[in-house]
């Protein structure tokens, strides 16, 4: 596989290619960074042509570029030819990651994932099935701690856990609580805290090293380029998993 | 209902009998504690005979003390005309309960309950359900924290996470660990803790206030009078609740 | 002495009036509270009469009730008169309680203890060391979970802590953020969470039973009473007792 | 500065290793490991002959070897030639650590740093401070949480804690309990549980990358390497640092 990595120069992007060169099935490796001086519109197809398919850990404004690129490119040339896929792990975006990858979804499979982290689904899924056993006695909040520099809040994650829990307790509609701690470097970590009378549950989850991600995403752009082109959300991935060891 | 309690002088025993006013299907509350003077095998059998069935709070030696009584009277009588219940909220136990209680589930229908809230085995239920999706790779350590007085460690609903996590997850079979605080007073926690590579989830439930444990064993009692006799566990009871909302 | 109680119907006057009975030192024990219907302001000042001085936890529309009464009181009568006592337990002010009590400073010893749990403030006597030794490089953020029908957010004592964490770091100015959850019953809870480069400390105090906080103003109650007029901190309150066993 | 890492082939090591090339003042860099298969007794001495001094963190049994080489080397020569230092990182020995190296201390400034976070002996000196004013109503608990292949428990931080907490405490003594979980890789967390009547304090400190432990580890060197020949707790290397911005 021809990997592409926008974003490549950032943290993230940079564990990343580190960590591809161990992945047989990978190929090469293109970088691309919104710091890069020399970009230009052309380099940007270009890179989008030399790729399989790419991840995308730009940041909410690299998402968008790298979309306009892809959209650009996607109408000049014959679908066929170009089926792509995309990983999407930027978060932050102002609109739906669905709604704004509509026009590239006939040449472009993609998948937005805004956690790479497969124990942090896993981690959801219990969360929901809590919530659903607690019922509307208890009271939901939603918390996360990021470093210091993270523009969002609250994180992508958790607005994510917020959408899935509202959408399996209907009960939780409009009501569920968030509070975000931005300090620091290197805590990654978000917590569902249930508040029932006499009664109080706090489950949290935290990743100590970004290379978590930089794995996790390198899987997920193995599975999603042999899906076929459309929008994938990341429980469709976790699906695909043997997701139950039991 | 009559209902016994036994330990019923203790800090959760006063908490049930206070409670249990508020019940309208309670009629008669009957009180027996070993720390009473007075009381014989007489007195004691008596006890059994006024009440419809018991719940029993007296501690892991007060709970042998109950069973043989039990059995005793159980076996000088007419089975037919004394079907009992008995809910044991009592932990600390050396042998196990199922086995404890196997003289006398003939003419009593009896709940094993290490831990009366509710929500502890909805929270046992999704600790399951995550130690299944993440798989061999994670270790699992069972934490809790109680009073400073509590003699048993790990406390009885510790135990419990660990026998059901081992049936439910073959991997941890002798492979969980745990730990336990004894404290100062008031704290009733329980916690599990995964620990990944470079991740680490935190589950943690706690009561405030014994008066949900009072609550769950008078719901409790109201549920194992109208079963058949015979042993019964908590998921049992959990099974008979509507137990999922969603 | 003669102790006043406003608010004395709530949870935690309820608690308070409880624990007072078991006080030697308090003889008289007079409740009020703005739930009651047949208050008038003859009744209010009677109340303030026939004490040597109040407990409010009234909350913060009580609180300034109370103080209005206080003035128009003591501006009657004769200073020498009416040296009265008041603990403030109530938060949520819209202004600063020091400025809100300047009036009956002259004829009143008022201690505002926005916390009554004793360990507290030797936990935030802590708190602002560690953050003193730590320096510029860390990042503070104060969190606090109480339940769901409490309005102010932060709690009064969360806002506390950033007050004196402030001003014992200069460049903590304006830089310290916080969280709040209101959820649930029976949470009471007030966290420090630095952040660093690649390190996290959590320090969190808990409270589970307003016993604590009943026996903590009565506590102050005793002490303030013997006070001269003037306005008081809980600091000075600590300063007075034992405060380090080492 | 000529530095010597020995166990510079593991996972600190290796940190450390990186991290010193970015020190103006370490001009020449050795590593040395027991798992280097070629290694002698004439090799580890030419190893602690070529270097000012030592950071070893090789584990118990590395620092065992390493002390007798040191002994053994000392004891052939001129002492006034050799002053050397020496930064004990390992932890988990069976002596105390100035018992066993009280035979190299006439000609070897030795810094025994159990944990090489500073903002962790800070943490400490903010505990103690809360030991001590709470007092002996309250009961203390140690825990920590390292990765599954730790071999002592509990860490030596945590007894370092233990120690300290019972020599600032007298009450104490004997009466602090610890618990350690072994599980994951990636967790370095100490905590301190304070469990008093209806009141519970944690406090947690942890490290989310080694990186923290190798930057202290370079800078505790820097600063020994000055000091006479003797032994240095890491509470003196605090002291000698600017400890308190207000």
């Amino acid at each position: 596989m021809r990997l592409g990595v926008f974003g490549g120069l950032g943290r993230l992007g940079t564990k990343i290619v580190d960590l591809a060169k161990n992945y047989n099935n990978i190929d090469e490796i293109y970088v691309m960074d919104l710091k890069q001086k020399e970009q230009s519109i052309k380099i940007f197809k270009d890179f989008i042509l030399k790729c399989d398919g790419i991840i995308d850990v730009s940041g909410a404004q690299g998402t968008k570029c790298l979309l306009d690129t892809f959209l650009d490119y996607g109408s000049q040339c014959d679908p066929k030819l170009l089926k792509k896929f995309l990983v999407i792990g930027s978060t932050g975006h102002t609109l739906g990651v669905q709604e704004m990858v509509s026009n590239i979804i006939g040449f472009c499979s993609v998948l937005y994932a805004p956690n790479a982290s497969l124990s942090l689904w896993n981690f959801l899924r219990s969360i929901v099935l809590l919530a659903q056993t607690l019922g509307p006695d208890w009271d939901v909040h939603v918390h996360d701690h990021h470093h210091k520099f993270k523009k969002d809040a609250p994180s992508g994650t958790a607005l994510y856990f917020i959408q899935h829990l509202e959408s399996a307790c209907p009960w939780l509609k409009q009501k569920i609580q968030w509070s975000s701690i931005r300090g620091g470097i290197g805590v990654i970590l978000n917590s569902v805290i249930f508040s029932g009378n006499c009664e109080v549950i706090q489950c949290t989850h935290q990743v100590m090293d970004t290379y978590v991600f930089a794995k996790g995403l390198l899987d997920m752009a193995l599975w999603i380029q042999n899906c076929e082109a459309g929008y994938y959300d990341v429980q469709q991935y976790l699906l695909s998993l043997k997701v139950n060891f039991a």
